[in-house]
């Protein structure tokens, strides 16, 4: 072949190949996120990436539709998901007599999207969607609170690391662990926030305000607070719905409140007190806050934030976004609301559910962008030296041996070097080495070395090896 | 939206949407996958569906050219990925340099291809690809055959059930057994045999026959043994490649050789001793099975079978098949071999590497066609009745302190009557409800049912739901 002109090997602009470095955090994530949503009893599904143009075309707006990676095969005109939102409507409208309500559902995969790229923004990326539809319960909202603060605690760490502990071993602590472990202390306190509010309260403002027919748009307007000045918000609103320079500052005056949760509420009660629609709105809000207190969320992680609209037009009720204590610039990682019906499009029946997304790339991008993942090359912590290629199967018996106690080992394909076979191990970055030469081998020992402390324990018979490896791991 | 004309929710022929009963096995067999090969230390890796067409052209054949979906999105040539072996060899010629070799990679993501649907077989699908390169050591094909082996019995359990199993619980034993437990065991005897074969053996004997220039057609002949007879083989031999009668008669004689693996290794060895290649196909299939049994493999679960081929023309070395003993008509199930340079098209550096597939889909396909799949449609094994929603962060707070210990409960949302939701609870196929009132609520307890059993424990304590829930279910 070395005359053949090489193609050049490169991928499209917008869309980025994931190196373990980045997809062993990638795919720890979306396993807590699995975790997380499996433990409410959401259940999985999977839609094709592929959909007939007509199911996607107009849902998403314009944008959307200018975004869509839409083409012609066999006469069929077709085009890739740019959201799991709009699968699900479908997919709802065909299955719901055969699954009943209430259904709870996740989805997690790729979308795409041909938008202009941006730092840590690209054109294929994945979204973790989970939903309840088919009932129109606080319960349900609540519930959706309480798995954002559980998903939220299992993919943003403390101290944000994310790998180092997807490297560990198999059965790392941190991929067994349950989400909500030791839930009650504070230990989630200070990464993340969840900002809630409803539209029903919007709403009952903007009635108020005489601004009930220019709703939608005083909501896009809204939704760009603190990306934009106060200034800057009062102007489009005055320009794309003539609001008056009276009514926006007292729009947000009104939404940029600042107090404790109770202190909110009581003023939406003393305000709305009147008002049927808006009252259902503080009412719902008051029973979340309470609820998700009693089953043990931290004080101060759930927040009445007045200003939170989402610019989607469907959300009818409570809507959350999320946002990083460390990285509010990055916007909400975790977003979603209540909708009156998801499927209007494609079936009659009515399908009232809530629901969120977290926007995983999004989340995973920043935390690189921010060196914030520790990046390993190998999801194994055991490395086995190979002496002598006779003795393969000898040192994948030891090697089965730790997987089978949950213990990633990888056996070295060729007898190098040892300095060549240590430099691969230090570049993947195991933790442990086991060597084991003829003399090992006659004696039926081992040398166990800490690759970090560079510290060998020789001699560890065959039978200990295990024991000495989960104790330096400490798992 | 009531007059607005409904769009039909309809998926794309030959696409398939997952419903949860069908998803819940799906996943759980992606997570025994990804546990296995991690165990390994092979690291994951992700590359975009969306290739430039250049990139997937031509390397599967004038057949997978037909059957990509390909199209121009503002003017570039762009198709959706058929397999993840080409994007691999772009991903390899990109930054092996930066990666270093051996390098050790897993990928498992769906994969599409137009071609006229069968029954079990879609165009949408997803494939499980492992390989290492960047070494031609014998150590490497070892371990694909070892590789085979733990996957093989982590998806397939001995009766074929995947689920029922994925719904016991976050951390039920099937998820969180290691893949490869009590090896040692006959367990996995029964199940599936792993098939191996070596391109250097089939390449001696056709030197021998004075075939060696039509090798490519003839292995491709040879390849369908098993799905058509034997006399159709000879016949397409001799149409395509000009093989007499009396040629074809010895290699099919040579090929479906029975006998121990000894016993057809003593045959090789005395037939091959002189040809070089060959010898040294004989001699890495002799360490194959000498180092696989050392490291734990039972007896009878690796043979020798000179008849697997493998149709494509890049395997050079040891080749892979695997079939289920109940489901043999479904063919190999899990794939691959050796190749001398993966990619050769992208890069001057030479990539010698090892590697197999599992067709991930297809073998769900089968188990769900031959109905052996246990049907659930949750993933959390515990219902919490809703009795007044006032309760609701007191359930949660149950809820939660149960998914903390790894089990997942689900509240429901409505306080409908007790007899809907339990028929909801039946129908989703929880095994546990928990059930308080408001008289348990002054007691500090919960009436715990067995769903199955229709047994109940009244007046549990709180404190004790735990305990009793984990005994019923064993966990």
């Amino acid at each position: 072949m070395s005359d053949v002109k090489l193609i050049e090997p490169r991928t499209l602009k917008g869309f980025r190949d994931y190196l373990p470095e980045l997809m062993i955090p990638r795919e720890w994530m979306l396993e807590q996120a699995r975790r997380v949503y499996r433990g409410y009893g959401f259940a999985p599904i999977d839609t094709p990436a592929l959909e007939y143009a007509e199911i996607l075309l107009g849902k998403g707006g314009e944008e959307s539709d200018k975004q869509l990676y839409r083409f012609t095969h066999h006469s069929h005109d077709i085009a890739l998901r740019f959201d799991l939102t709009i699968p699900f409507a479908r997919f709802a409208a065909q299955y719901i007599n055969q699954l009943g309500t209430p259904f709870k559902r996740y989805h997690m995969g790729p979308v795409w999207r041909g938008e202009n790229t941006q730092k840590g923004r690209y054109r294929e990326f994945w979204q973790c969607d989970f939903d309840t539809i088919g009932t129109t319960s606080n319960a349900a909202d609540i519930e959706v609170a309480l798995v954002i603060h559980d998903l939220m605690r299992a993919v943003v760490p403390p101290s944000c690391l994310l790998a180092g502990r997807a490297s560990d071993g198999l059965d790392h602590p941190s991929l067994a662990r349950p989400a909500n472990a030791a839930v009650e202390g504070d230990e989630s306190k200070g990464r993340f926030v969840i900002h809630v509010n409803n539209r029903l309260v919007l709403n009952g403002l903007l009635e108020e305000l005489g601004l009930a027919g220019q709703t939608a748009m005083v909501l896009r307007c809204l939704d760009k607070l603190g990306k934009v000045t106060r200034e800057d918000v009062q102007k489009e609103m005055a320009e794309r719905a003539g609001v008056t320079s009276a009514q926006s500052s007292r729009l947000l005056e009104f939404v940029q409140m600042t107090g404790t949760n109770a202190e909110v509420l009581a003023r939406l009660k003393s305000e709305f007190g009147a008002n049927a629609k808006a009252g259902e709105g503080v009412r719902r809000l008051e029973e979340l806050l309470d609820a998700t207190a009693k089953a043990g969320i931290p004080d101060g992680m759930i927040v009445l934030d007045l200003s939170i609209a989402r610019g989607l037009d469907y959300y009818t009720g409570t809507v959350y976004e999320t946002f990083l204590t460390d990285m509010p610039k990055i916007g909400s990682v975790c977003s979603g609301g209540r909708y009156d019906n998801l499927a209007g499009l494609y079936t009659k029946q009515s399908l009232p559910g809530v629901g969120a997304s977290l926007g995983l790339d999004r989340l995973l991008a920043a935390l690189e962008e921010l060196n914030l993942l520790q990046k390993t090359g190998t999801p194994a912590p055991v490395f086995i030296v190979q002496f002598s290629a006779e003795r393969i199967g000898e040192y994948q018996k030891m090697a089965r041996s730790l997987r089978a106690a949950g213990i990633g080992a990888e056996v070295f394909p060729d007898a190098k070097k040892l300095g060549q076979q240590f430099q691969y191990a230090e570049k993947r970055g195991f933790k442990i080495a086991l060597i084991a030469g003829p003399d090992d081998f006659a004696k039926g020992s081992w040398n166990v070395k800490d690759l970090a402390k560079r510290e060998e324990k020789k001699g560890v018979p065959d039978a200990e090896v295990l024991g000495i490896v989960r104790a330096l791991l400490a798992v």
